[in-house]
């Protein structure tokens, strides 16, 4: 059943997975990355990508379905900053 | 026991947790936050301090440990951007 503490836990997740959407709209719109860090893209792409595997590995479908989202979203900000370099 | 799966768990969650520390390095260093998205810190901001609140009610150390350090950091780069606007 859904309590108010899976509940709150779900948003949690929701909020980090969609946080990074304005960021990418920003750079589609400005196409300026230069304030933006490269280190913490790769880092973050690569963790992202962890989270990922390790979802897929213990069948845990909130986690890959919040990793994919979120991969989805950092990778498209880590290709922006490497071409408006 | 800790086995590979955890571990790969575990690697996920410290590269994510630390992921926005050369960021929060680079603002400090240039002063510069022109081209980072505030609505991003805000909404990261909240998300993180709801997985806290989340950590603390079900009483699970990593969830804690985690977001103890990635809030700080947030919190730090969303000041910054407010700062150096």
């Amino acid at each position: 059943m859904l309590n108010w503490i899976t509940l709150l836990g779900l948003t949690a997740a929701l909020l980090t997975t969609i946080s990074s959407f304005p960021q990418a709209i920003k750079i589609i719109k400005t196409k300026k990355t230069e304030d933006i860090s490269l280190l913490m893209y790769i880092i973050l792409t690569i963790g992202v990508f962890l989270w990922l595997v390790y979802g897929i590995i213990i069948k845990d479908i909130p986690i890959i379905s919040a990793n994919v989202i979120t991969f989805g979203i950092v990778v498209s900000i880590l290709s922006l900053k490497i071409r408006y370099k």
